[in-house]
């Protein structure tokens, strides 16, 4: 048995999702299609194009919103001399869940990709590097992943930093064993991490 | 930080479909309006209303399809005389793919549970009673989930064909371990139903 052509075409558009293998998107576009009316296909269809009509880039750091300027950045209450690269919007909402931030963002919609062709234009640096130019900013986080593409990207914001604003304090989130993990369990590469950033005890 | 509106009543939507949590239904909402031109929120909201207004149920199975009869329905080529009922068209891929069986199928479209408020009604029962009266059908084969409501589902069917067709065949899927499995690591009732269900080794 073959999936029928448009449930099949559903099924494909599905299965691009991040996150969704081929057999979810099956089953994600049956339960769309289960009801007599069809009335979970139109539904999210419309949200899709609701969202799509209003949503966009914000002006100033780029994440999405539906206004010029997000209210993050419209925030009068955020330190606005620190400014916190990050690769997504779902990584910026990992960072405001943590509660430890009260700066700004970028973001940068990806990381340098020579193999999908994703480079320094593609990722609009040269809008990050005017942000980057604004004298209030004493301090640029590189929050970008902890993968080779990830700190490629960091390095190469971290040149461009140095060169534009040589006097910024730059700085890369800390790297350790995480919350809750047991140390057996943690690879190598994370645990030389932690023993290369080790601190100072706090009892002492 | 909180979505802007309309992303979140997207990510509500995604969030509603099988296997993807809150987490994944913001990074999805994100990944389909990153680029500027929302170009794939566009394309998926159109295979959402193409597959809605094309695809529909069966008249005979009970499948998703889009033609009144579905292809297996129409196969010259399948056993006639066997129906398999499944709970969802995604059940009835998995037996599809497992190339073991040629019958027909009755796709339920569900089970039977009282906390979600779907009895017999909801779920066609009169229809399927009507299938498995034609006096082709020779063995039911109930392979609705091994779960507490699939059980009870099946339970029922089996009153309802004991009834209208005492002189019917009435199988279930075998219980035993998985494929691939260590027995150290399966559940002591999957172990169980395996020892109860034991046969005669093939190298005797």
């Amino acid at each position: 048995m073959a999936l029928s052509p448009k449930l099949r075409r559903l099924a494909e558009a599905l299965a691009e999702l991040p996150g969704i293998g081929p057999l979810s998107a099956q089953r994600i576009a049956f339960h769309l299609l289960s009801d007599d009316e069809h009335a979970e296909a139109h539904r999210l269809a419309k949200e899709l194009e609701d969202a799509a009509a209003s949503v966009r880039h914000c002006a100033r750091c780029n994440t999405l919103c539906e206004s010029e300027i997000c209210d993050t950045c419209s925030d009068e209450t955020r330190e606005k001399d620190k400014l916190c690269i990050v690769e997504t919007p779902a990584d910026q909402l990992v960072i405001e869940g943590s509660h430890s931030y009260r700066g700004l963002y970028y973001v940068l919609g990806g990381r340098l990709s020579p193999v999908e062709n994703r480079g320094p234009e593609q990722l609009g640096f040269s809008r990050l590097i005017e942000r980057i130019k604004e004298p209030e900013v004493k301090e640029v986080i590189l929050a970008t992943s902890f993968t080779a593409e990830g700190d490629a990207t960091a390095h190469y914001i971290a040149l461009a930093v140095s060169r534009h604003r040589p006097d910024i304090r730059l700085t890369r989130l800390a790297r350790g064993i995480p919350t809750g993990i047991e140390l057996e369990y943690t690879d190598v590469a994370t645990v030389a991490h932690a023993i290369l950033g080790r601190r100072d005890a706090e009892s002492r």
